[in-house]
């Protein structure tokens, strides 16, 4: 059944009051697709539904779907239907959701949890956004060195439903401070009877509760764990953080990079969901930005208007000159950028970096020249002269162009700037610029304009 | 310590012959960071500090590091050392490092794999490239559904060394058809004497065997498990595929889309591993399919040769209006490819898509040519009808291009391309000929010539 013959299914029962079926239907589905299904839905059909869900169920789809629907549903909820999902929900998520909804709903989700729970929720808020502690969950099991094998496992049975992750469990002293961890594998293949402090992994990674949600992504990639302990100045644990919610990181990230590369505001909304407004105003900053920059090209047009006024024929290369330009430096600035993103190049690197691409510019120039050369005689019949000139311009235009492609996101990220504004629109607006400038000069010297 | 500290302690402790305290040392170490640090070690070194780790933790760092060093340390292992390290490799990863090696290297790996392995080798290494087949585990926990709990936990002690995931364990029938699954969670919060089918999850999500991975990195993301069946089209359980390898396919697939998108066939080679002419085999092609492209625009320009001879300051705005073109049409082609990679947009919703991009090109076109006619009146100060003709252009260049860059990647996929080929390079050159038209079009027709 696809998605939308499963959609028609649900409201076709619903509509015939089939209303046993049609909970049978849905518990035998998954969170995550009951979500998917309920955002086609007309809206009033949507409580309904939900109320049907078991209990369990129901918080995960809460979780599960998107914001404009969890606050329809809020709204809709009674008080003690509001009270059953928040206390089902997974301390991590409930923050989630906490920072996307608008301040009375805010209001009656922290009335409808239990004081430990506002705590909590409290405590998370008051990381700032995109560092580790915002994305933590504070529900994990703790055990102590002296406990035995079995008595974690009994600790793990009275507290593991409410827990996030119960695979990876940590050992904490007095002062909250983190000694180790054992994972659940490490206590099913251990003797009953062994000390948690003898079979404990002792060399720990984790991150500080402000480092950046970008490198603890980048170290669960790394290391492939399921969960990372996130400490405080004092080395005591203060949360953990699940490969799901790494996962959501690394998707995040990676949309960021790309939308920066193609000039516009990152934003963490879904396309879909952006109105039209909002998304006119992630883009016209740059659009704007680099129409001003091109002022500059327009310049040196302006200033070699006379040479262009006798020699028509050099304007219909322009737009060649230009694109291929930005394009060549838009490879090798792409390129780094993600480089830099995977930690596969380093500030370090920047002279072998270059070294590279200016021999790959040299390689791609000739072959483009060779390649514009022939075209030029043969197809567009151009004077040898006027050919030899374009021909020259590209060669230096490529490696000027992949040379400031290849460096400029280096040195960004070295003071400190996102290198991802780096790329294709960027370096683009500096290579038109100085690609006329190459073409004019060369031009007004060989044909003695 | 530094990566760098870290590396020339190491150095200098192996110079000096202090070998037990170097062992220390590593030992201490995770197998991702010893990995790192090898690399920067010059290849003389590299098999000495190799045989000083502990045989579990050599058999990791193998896993971790990249393939021209597994290359080396292969060559310089006697034949009991790679057994050692095959034999303690799993699945998934020997089938990795096989992929990448020398037709030689691998005979070798597969000479001293147990026959056992070496069936399960050729097993995964038959299905596709890119499929889920290709980058499963045969290593999983099944159990039978008439078990108890406390024999499934018998099983898991006797077998879970072996496997590369406990955590999630699946029930099969004797035909191998998978019938459901048991997390360790669930086995630890049920009475040991409970049966397996009585507390088996049997709502199932899984992959089929030439699913492509892209799909199966999509399914974890979207439900957040840490491990997904892989069955047959019979319904029989072949493997498993766990989150790190999922997160592995997520990333490289972004790699991916940003490669495309920056007009570079993508490849799985990171940057400072690939040669130069390597990189230029990458590359060419697609500047000199762009560069061919854009003599369409210089036919263009040709064709209005005598327009632009008599208004040469007509030339002038000719980068900037094809910049703006190329960057406004480049923003909405790769947000959309973005939103078709993570399934938020869709076929269906081309028109809907379209819609908004026209609305936002509007609102952008006319605030670009408000500032733009304020610049070219006081700053460039050319003449009002000039200006006129360059701010009418720019509205309907960026209209045209936002519409056509929205539109053609989800028409590319919708045929079978990827889309992520109708990024900006593509969309420019497009572009930039329509803008040209236009521009030219307007401007005979004001100025008369």
């Amino acid at each position: 059944m696809t998605e939308n013959e499963l959609t028609q299914k649900v409201l076709s029962l619903l509509k015939e009051r089939r209303l046993s079926e049609l909970r049978g239907l849905l518990s035998e589905m998954n969170s995550a697709d009951i979500a998917a299904m309920l955002e086609d839905v007309p809206e009033n059909a949507l409580p309904i539904l939900f109320r049907l869900l078991p209990k369990e169920l129901a918080a995960d789809t809460f979780v599960d779907m998107d914001g404009d629907q969890q606050e329809l549903l809020i709204l809709s909820f009674s008080d003690t239907e509001l009270k059953d999902v928040v206390d089902r929900m997974f301390l991590d998520d409930t923050v989630d959701i906490i920072e996307e909804m608008p301040a009375n709903v805010v209001k009656r989700i922290i009335k409808h949890s239990t004081p430990e729970m506002r705590k909590m929720i409290n405590e998370v808020l008051n990381y700032p956004k995109d560092c580790a502690g915002s994305i933590m969950t504070i529900e994990y099991i703790s055990l102590r060195k002296n406990m035995t094998v079995s008595e974690a496992f009994d600790r793990i049975r009275a507290t593991g439903v409410d827990k996030e992750t119960i695979y990876t469990c940590y050992v904490t002293g007095s002062d909250r401070r983190l000694l180790g961890l054992v994972t659940v594998k490490d206590l099913l293949l251990a003797e009953s009877s062994a000390l948690i402090e003898d079979i404990m992994e002792t060399n720990l990674i984790y991150v500080g509760t402000l480092e950046d949600k970008e490198i603890v992504a980048q170290k669960f990639d790394k290391y492939g764990f399921l969960a990372m302990p996130v400490v405080d100045n004092e080395g005591r644990l203060v949360g953990i953080v699940t490969v799901d919610d790494a996962m959501d990181v690394i998707q995040e990230e990676a949309t960021e990079d790309i939308e920066m590369m193609a000039a516009i505001t990152p934003t963490d909304k879904p396309y879909m969901k952006t109105g039209v407004f909002e998304t006119w105003k992630k883009r016209i900053p740059w659009l704007l930005l680099l129409m001003i920059s091109a002022t500059f090209t327009g310049k040196i047009i302006q200033h070699y208007e006379a040479a262009l006024g006798t020699y028509v024929v050099l304007t219909m290369f322009i737009p060649m000159l230009m694109d291929t330009g930005g394009n060549a430096g838009g490879q090798s600035s792409v390129t780094v950028i993600r480089g830099l993103s995977l930690r596969e190049i380093e500030y370090r690197d920047v002279l072998r970096v270059l070294g590279k691409e200016v021999l790959v510019a040299l390689l791609c120039g000739v072959t483009l020249a060779a390649a514009g050369l022939l075209k030029m005689l043969f197809v567009d019949r151009v004077a040898l002269n006027v050919a030899l000139i374009v021909c020259a311009t590209l060669i230096l235009t490529v490696i000027f162009a992949k040379g400031v492609g290849c460096t400029l996101p280096i040195l960004a990220k070295r003071i400190g700037f996102d290198p991802a504004v780096m790329a294709s629109p960027f370096i683009t607006t500096i290579v038109d610029a100085i690609s006329l400038m190459v073409y004019f000069n060369i031009a007004t010297h060989i044909l003695s304009i």
